[in-house]
């Protein structure tokens, strides 16, 4: 319920390394008001992408982290009681329509259906949504664009988007960046010196690539970011690595060690 | 809840390309009032139809788009709280009933089952709905007309109509339009320079034929047509074809990079 | 909740052609008012011979279709608020048990728990219902008859009737008529000239006849009755039957193709 | 929710006819206040034994139809809304406390499961309950007696007692009556002559000794007391079995067949 | 929901036969204000041996019989609409905390999990309650203690209790008692003959040996206590063990003969 | 829902007896604002730890126990009546933002989905949270910190935390503490004899390393304490041992046996 994020618009572009033609592909959706979903696993940036993006293109961004229990009425809005009275309040989707703000449904497999088909006419060329509980028809402000993200990789137990939802964005993959890049990120981001950020990128790449240890997700960039800030405070660097990158992956002891060897190798 | 579009009636009447009989089976089905029902993957042009007939019949069209959790009360109506009195609302069905209006049921198989059975009455000789919060019985208007569309390829794991209820609807196929149609679609719709379009209709008859990859469900016109207006916005033919046609399709690395060659070999 | 269906008392008998001792069985029952269950697959009748029945005794006629919310508060009734105040409404079961009317529960199977259990006392010899909301007891008209429907032919997937439910009714089954009762239903409905109509009953005999098609029901006479709708309007034939006959049976296209071809041999 | 039936002490002893020692050992279980549970199937007079039993004693029965929404609430009772006030109502359970009645839960395994915990209570040495709702406790009357139906038959797919529940109660198993004794039954309840009753009793032995039919439950009493009004009333013999007695069992038409075959033979 | 029961505190002590250390234990854990769990089979004595131990001690003694919708709400109280009021009512757990009574959760597996959570701070160091409806917090009283009941017995099907919450309980494991001891309690409660007393815990020992029988669970001592109420009352011996005893344990009518046989031959 | 616990500020550093460097890990996210997941089996001191640290820095704890049936309204907070009107009650959430205490979220994979979503944006550089109920967004105090603790042994049936929110903390495992310190531990808290609390000891780890029985969960020190206070308080030693460690870890008498031979030979 109590999920929705209303940027203030102001002159900081957040920091964000493009890895591919991302920039570039949203630039036009956005321009042709066509969805945009953003595929990819965690921590590869898709959020921190639209938040760039937004800043950059100088528009309001609404984040609605969705969840099994997210329905339209949190979208659109609802009946409040204030003091005596009831009160209409907008929901984000709402607010984004009037405002011609980017509405970011992030995990929007994880909705309840009532949402994917809240905004199916907002996909096609209708532009229009219906309030029953308002009586009224919002058409959308011409700047107005929707984007999603979704995370493919689970693989199992997850949700998946139905085909027809899915046919209505144009979509992205996003992947981890590749050393170059992920390197400088953590130089960016932590201040932390050259040499270490490089080795904890070697060790993410040697965890990505043990396929056999059956990781549901592997190490994600924001990992090495929080273990590069611990090195940075004072932490010794192989506990700073265990802590923030080894201990969030498995809860199997053999399969600690195992990571911490091979970290400490590097390190 | 908030998924009824209630058309005001002009005088434009959507494009619509005619792919066989479907224009004189409306009709038909129209004039002796006979439910009917449209069946076809998505993307095929059942709502566009739909839009075109009721435009072209002069006639309005209240369209809800059915999902797990729309229930009767969604379209019958319901006693809502105006300041201090409670007001009672018409759902989409009651205002379709009293004004001859055609009531849409987009993917009717996803409601709940108490949607099914209150339209029954409506889909014989009683034509008729008794509204027990009122305590009043309502009579179709002579020109209400019910019509529903149906997905079937969803072959698992998707919902099925009940034999009781697609025995009470005549019904036709939707499918894909032939390359010639689907051509001349994309041209109509964004301008694109015929040449390209043939070229993004063979890639899209390509794809179709692949029925070893297990995609779920296959290219429609819909995103044919965003990939032309995103080459038209000046995003390259490939990027645009990538994103808009071949990212929504799937999440597995091997097929895209598969269905990017297959494509980039036409281009 | 909205499915109640009050008919009023006129001197129309509507059309129904017996096929059996139906009308025998259902006059001693009446007599005896001994509930009567009315099995039998869609299309076959049953809700039409209630209503020619009730008819035929002059006898009002409250039909509940139940779907799987339909609950005793449904069928009972329940306060309902009017301006500032609470009044209570009777449910269509205690209208019927104060009036002596007939009440048809058209798929009982499909309805909640309660409502079975509800309708229990009114099955033996106690004839009686208690309604706590309002703290008094209802004992029945002596003309008050139960009649239920429940289609047998769902085999998989369906609910089914608890058998100390079904020993509480007698029963009938209902099938598809012979040919000649078929086309005399036809001409009799549509005014369709005899010899197509025959050509249309000899068309579902073999559709009825192909149990390798593993079709979940089949042809029922509604669907002939649409087609002949179809043709008397001007739709080409084989069309008519395409449209209202075959389309409404399957969605997999190598089996509507066999049928349109069986039918197009006939027509 | 609207189940339960209070029935008014009247001199009427309701017809009942012993087929074992149970009328003894309610006596007794009756005078030590111990509760009782009737098992069996469906139609060997547990309910019309247990009302048998309440005239017999003069004492006031109290019936409740349990199935699968039956709350404590409803057993206990609920604050109401008359008018402007709040009024609490006694539920069945509570009343019978009060008056000393006997409590009739009637397949009581189909009751939720506070239903089971709020009697536990009962059946010990404690006799009292405390209602939260009005933080007060009630003493048994020392008369308040309870009784328990339950049909053990239902092999699959139905409930169970729990161990814990079962324990608190005595038992008694209940099934058909002799041939002599069911022939009595059907003469004294429908004034049938005596060589036609004893047809029909035949009929029921020999259906109820075909296990290999595999149905549910077979033939009850109550089924050839109905077959025995039909008679009465005018229905052919033959008639009059298959729709009450055969056409209940079961839906599969080759058994109705195999059944109606069966019982003209020996009418 | 209406299931708390808080006894008088008087000077009447129940009996009950100690069959092991149990009262020790019981002293030292009350003494120590460690939580403590009962656990084995129906009719063991579990609740008697707590209100047993509650009168010694001159405590008063709060039951709560848990089931599957026993929430924390019921335990820890809720606003009550008194009148034009709204009024907080403590449930059985704060009631037990404000006097520093021995609350008893019968059954606690079967209680929802906030149930579980809620007692969670009550059983270590903390000893006390947030209640937020109040925003206030709740100290228990220093002689408030925690007692629970569990049967184990249950093996397939009923629920478990956590490890992280059995692990916050000292247990005691409870069985039959001797045969001596049972015919003690028989005599005692019954003023049975003695003779009678000890055929009946022979009978109940035989049962208990014969595991192949497969019952879920076997004869209590409560059993052998009705049998022995109904033969003081004059119902012959083998028809009160069949009634009391035998019937209660199972429905398979074989099982019944076979039992029936073994216990006449004791009597 | 009533399980927020809010410590007050004092002086008192409870007792808690680091078993490796989780003192200084903690200290840097800390100091650092990164979430913190505390992962280990239960009562190896993961609540402790916490209290412990929040004592040291001198800020203020709020626990939430999560179970299954958390939502985020319960962290967030909500509108209650109180007397004639509505007023907002912030939860444990908001309140820890407000005056940056630390939250602990005990067993968060426990709670419901929303849960999870709510904390994601005080997880990553956002530190924000809007509440659509106020309307209004609250920025997280500088020094509010957010540890959750999970128990991942339970290896089946209990629920998972999605990788998404596992890497947004960085994490400690906790184990059972070595054996010098675990007597340590005893010592202090119960004042039991050293030698004595050595043999506990001894009792633990053999029954820690017994992987053949199967144990979902193993001794934790919470259990020899509490053998520890009944030893001191006066009940035997091998009876102390038995109900307050092994009778909390089976049920199965043989293995209960079996431990109690084990702990005697020890002891």
């Amino acid at each position: 319920m109590e999920t929705a994020i209303i940027d203030q618009i102001d002159n900081k572009v957040p920091f964000y390394q493009a890895t591919g033609k991302e920039v570039d592909i949203f630039t036009h959706t956005y321009n042709n008001k066509i969805p945009l979903l953003l595929k990819g696993p965690t921590g590869t940036g898709k959020s921190r992408f639209i938040e760039h993006m937004a800043a950059k293109l100088n528009k309001q961004l609404i984040t609605v982290s969705c969840h099994e229990e997210t329905s339209a009425t949190d979208l659109i809005g609802r009946f409040i009681i204030k003091g005596a009275e009831t009160v209409w309040m907008d929901g984000p989707l709402v607010t984004a329509l009037k405002t011609g703000a980017i509405l970011y449904l992030d995990e929007i497999a994880e909705a309840r259906p009532d949402v994917i088909v809240a905004i199916h006419p907002l996909t096609d060329h209708r532009k229009e949504i219906f309030i029953d509980k308002l009586g009224t028809s919002i058409k959308a402000h011409p700047d107005f664009t929707l984007v999603a993200s979704f995370n493919p990789g689970y693989q199992k137990g997850y949700k998946e988007l139905k085909p027809s939802t899915r046919q209505r964005f144009a979509a992205i993959s996003f992947n981890y960046p590749d050393a170059a890049t992920e390197t400088a990120i953590i130089v960016k981001e932590t201040n932390l010196d050259e040499d270490t950020a490089k080795k904890l990128v070697k060790i993410a790449e040697k965890i990505r690539n043990l396929k056999e240890l059956g990781l549901t997700e592997t190490v994600s960039t924001r990992l090495l970011v929080d273990a590069a800030f611990l090195i940075k405070s004072g932490l010794p660097k192989r506990l700073s690595v265990k802590t923030a990158v080894i201990e969030p992956l498995t809860d199997e002891l053999e399969v600690i060690d195992a990571l911490v060897d091979l970290s400490n190798l590097i390190l």
